[in-house]
């Protein structure tokens, strides 16, 4: 049987199921990785199970998030953190490392393993021939207990790439093309796996790029095979022995099928307020910047800081611009500064931040009021810059290092040609940060866990009660995402260890009264357009409503990791049978639902006043179970007693 | 007539009055700083006086105090003072160029010229031979408007300096020797004036470590002479034209004197939570540090962070020590650059944060719950770090890289002695960043000011009423900061141009419940003990409290910067005659005031429910009138009239 490079690392890992688009597959799980935003609850789930070591080959604790530290919460979660990985044989990455998924990719990635991490760019590492997916921080704690990772086979969708970037398009700009061809949906229970004769001109770091924003897609994950560029990229990286070739086989079938001719693409970006409202960038020539902010996990690398770098040379930026740039990694920094690339940023304008996320989760780097800034990033949704009337555009860092050059967006056909940005490629060696990570000792059953007052052990929670009265605690449209569930920014993430403390920020943008009124009910419902719950990872979004008592959200569809969020924290996800009914239901009505005959994949009725209304549910019959026992690590304890 | 060096340039620059300490004297001035977290309410009352350009030799506005940016308020603040700079002929330092003290020192600070700056260090710029004092952003404004400086003239102090520094002491520990003998309360009322063979061997930067914490003394300011090392230093920084030899005349007279053998210096920490509570680093030898921090205004010189670098070289940190650099310039990172010393620091786990204030003023940078912090900042008061239960220690640059290492406090008698940080010195050119300044344009007139939300206007104050009746509205103990009456941190200096915003949290770490209280009385006293008002020179400590209905304080004694700043904005600093009745005073009673014969100097009485105490005042003629009419803008705009 003829496998594509999905299917072969699936089968590879497979602990139960069938290799069937929909039907539920479990995963061996190689490799984790946690950030310190989602990281802490993740350890005080994974202790709560009871175990002294993690499970898999490797994982690791990466503070990148919240490396600010505003008051004690930050660093008391640092401290937590280092200790706890020590305690259980985690590699600990102290803050001002990098970003998770760039250092990852540097230096614990490898080619056919496969990885979860609880943060929703976990993908990134699908650029090094990894099956790299994003998960609930609870998922991430069960699979370093040695659980498998549960998910719904996925369509493998081959991308075929022909033809060579052109001009000044770049790695960003060909996901940048996907997302104005697929939208944020697009992607939605699919694998994207890329192949054809355009991967060669393709490095690793540009590949990580594009299986970065994946997640925009709303992707289960994307893939590129293991190349003579892989083994070019490990080997930089002091890496070799971690190379495998690994591709699809000759004649492997695919769900579907799509060519992209990369020689189309021209700089483009996503516009104000969705990756996917995507334009060329001619076609912005003229508007006004107020601020450029470079790096992120999407475009933090050597090759696109070198860029910007070579850009910047002996020239200033517009006086009425900020420029802000944050490296992924020491490593990163330190092969700017072995070519001395880093003083003509600084000497143009810009300012260099720690290397972490910054600015992309809203920790610092807000732009002005009604300000415009352009991003490297990888989400420009409203308000998650920190600056609620600001307008973000996301490109390429090419575009970015122009666009800071000129105080405004100009046609690429304007640009400087003196640089050949295709020639730019990493050195055949790269200096080494590994000693900046902190190894487990080897007494680790002496480290003693530090543990600040912000950090809350978890309240059990109880199993699904056979009928509920739910008034509807709010009623929200499509496309909702975490972000919307529960906003990013500094005050609120640095509650995440602290439910009763995090759950008071619940919808707090969207409607202030929504936490009160859940708090008057005591229970509820929340009605839900499409996509429900897309964006961030951040597990939160659902363990802090269910904390405030929300039982069921009913919607028309779910974003793939929200869902299992939601299952993990034991609240039943709905959904319409018929999308119309949506418009039928108002706040505070009450839903009455008998849950005695639930099982998977039935119609029901709800009974609302006095019509009624059907719903259904795409459960598996383990999803159905975590939910009635009151959630995973309910149903993980029942399971191991 | 011989006179000393302070007598020298105040005689060149009087406007009226006479030389004798505690005489009101009117000096010109020649150049003013502002930073950002003070500098926008300044510039909003140098609008307000109706100029078209400032009046001074040269104005410089830095933003190094709020540069993270979270949310719209501080990128908007940045916003107003670049284009306000751009309006009425100021520099403009953008933020992350570098720390303003630092900046000056580098570019600007002019051997015996006059210097006010709306941030209480800016007698830094006393190691240059300039006279420099921290103002309040008033009086900055005030002085832009070409109006003279007014001070009481204080006594000067001959601090006759012998010997060498020995060992691992550095500059710091003469700074920390001085706090440990004459107190925070020590130098109220006077300038230090360096002199002595001892000078020879210390650097610009070195004295300016010295005159920067001279502020922590509670001194007028502090002044070294210009002699062959501040040419040395003007020479390195491409400004020698800068030079004067300026010194006092032989046998100059001194109002009082002291002699320092520097010798007899060792290495010194102020241990918590005041900058005079100061212990030799061999007592504090096993203390866990959590975290070093290395910067601020006070040591992030080159010399600094190349004294640092060297002790990091090929090491590693305690991983369970948090080590935070932020260098004072980009011109300090760009000579690390240049000797490719910034990468030993981050190869040994540090993280490079931007060129600004940061973890100094709780910008970022909090210490862990009960964390030891290592700080080679100026100030160490209780939950200024941002981390209200943790404990600061201050050190030199050279002390918190061995602490950084060990991760405690070692004994110096241990520490490695391969490295002579007596022969570190700056090269003899370096690099200019000038450049990086924004200067103002040829086109003035047409610069359109940006303003955003959070910049709103100045309500006028109503003058002094005849007859008063205030409530206690708090009664506080001996030297309350600034910090106590006013917070530092990002939220709310953020509000500093939001007068109504930042009223909210007028004491609010002190007493939750004073804000309500003002507001429920409408105006009201506050009672305070010796030294009130120490520390920062934030203005809006008494004009949000002016806001809020605050008429007068009664205090034991106040610090120098707060007191102008009380009478700046119309509220009336009166003193106890007898410290004791300050025990009879309790919250909420209600003291009746006739001020109708209110008079310099003159004794009055103040009638609380059957008794009466008795309270004097130590203005002039020209203080009182200010308050009398409601504060010195009315002042101003009633004599412009």
């Amino acid at each position: 049987m003829t496998l594509n490079l999905t299917k072969k690392i699936i089968q590879k890992h497979l602990v139960s199921g069938k290799l069937i688009p929909g039907e539920e597959i479990e995963i061996k799980i190689d490799q984790t990785l946690t950030q310190d935003a989602t990281g802490t609850m993740a350890y005080l789930q994974f202790e709560s199970i009871g175990l002294d070591k993690v499970q898999t080959d490797l994982s690791v604790s990466y503070v990148d998030h919240n490396t600010i530290q505003m008051g004690f919460r930050n660093p008391d979660d640092h401290q937590y953190l280092r200790t706890v990985a020590a305690k259980y044989g985690l590699i600990f990455s102290p803050p001002g490392t990098g970003i998770c998924h760039q250092l990852h990719l540097e230096n614990f990635a490898k080619p056919g393993s496969t990885l979860i991490g609880s943060d929703s760019h976990t993908p990134t590492a699908g650029g090094i021939g990894a099956l790299a997916m994003g998960a609930g921080g609870l998922s991430v704690a069960l699979a370093m207990a040695g659980e498998p990772y549960t998910i719904t086979m996925p369509k493998i969708v081959r991308v075929y790439l022909t033809g060579k970037l052109k001009g000044f398009a770049s790695a960003k700009d060909i996901i940048l093309f996907l997302l104005k061809k697929f939208t944020v949906k697009g992607g939605v229970g699919k694998i994207f796996e890329y192949t054809g004769p355009g991967l060669k001109s393709l490095s690793v770091p540009e590949r990580a790029t594009i299986t970065n924003m994946g997640a925009e897609l709303g992707l289960t994950t994307s893939i590129f095979p293991s190349d003579e560029n892989t083994r070019r990229f490990l080997k930089a990286m002091g890496r070799e022995d971690d190379f495998i070739e690994l591709g699809p086989d000759p004649n492997a079938e695919y769900d579907e099928e799509v060519e992209i001719d990369l020689s189309s693409i021209e700089p483009l970006a996503a516009t104000p307020h969705m990756p996917d409202k995507v334009k060329p960038i001619r076609e912005l020539a003229g508007l006004k910047v107020d601020q450029v902010a470079i790096g992120s996990c999407t475009n933090s690398s050597y090759l696109d800081l070198k860029s910007v770098a070579l850009i910047l040379k002996n020239k200033k930026i517009n006086p009425e611009t900020d420029l802000l740039i944050a490296p992924g990694s020491k490593q990163v920094l330190k092969m700017l500064l072995d070519e001395n690339l880093l003083w003509p940023i600084l000497n143009a304008g810009g300012r260099l931040l720690e290397c972490a996320c910054g600015p992309c989760i809203g920790m610092g780097g807000s732009p002005p009021s009604k300000g415009i800034s352009v991003r490297t990033f990888n989400r420009n949704f409203e308000g998650r810059s920190g600056t609620q009337d600001a307008k973000i555009y996301l490109t390429s860092p090419i575009t970015a290092a122009f666009a800071a050059l000129e105080g405004k967006f100009t046609d690429p056909c304007t640009w400087e040609e003196k640089i050949n940005f295709k020639e730019i490629s990493l050195p055949l060696k790269t200096p080494s940060i590994k000693h900046l990570f902190i190894f487990p000792p080897e007494n680790q059953a002496e480290v003693r866990i530090r543990r600040g007052p912000n950090i809350v052990p978890l309240k059990s929670f109880s199993p699904l009660p056979e009928n509920l009265e739910l008034p509807v605690l709010i009623k929200v449209g499509d496309n909702i995402t975490t972000d919307h569930i529960l906003p990013a920014g500094p005050q609120i993430t640095a509650l995440r260890s602290n439910i009763p403390a995090i759950s008071e920020y619940i919808y707090s943008r969207v409607d202030k009264e929504f936490v009160q009124r859940a708090k008057q009910h005591k229970q509820g419902i929340i009605i839900g357009g499409e996509n429900y719950g897309q964006g961030s990872s951040r597990e939160h979004a659902a363990l802090a409503p269910r904390y405030l008592g929300v039982r069921v959200v009913l919607a028309k569809s779910f974003a793939r990791i929200h869902r299992a969020n939601l299952i993990n924290f034991g609240i039943l996800p709905l959904i319409f049978v018929d999308p119309k009914d949506y418009d039928k239901i108002e706040l505070e009505q009450i839903l009455s639902l008998n849950l005695k005959q639930l099982s998977c994949g039935q119609k029901m009725c709800i009974q609302i006043k006095d019509f009624c209304i059907t719903v259904t549910n795409d459960l598996t019959t383990k999803e159905l179970n975590i939910i009635k026992e009151g959630g995973l690590l309910n149903f993980v304890r029942n399971k191991r007693k």
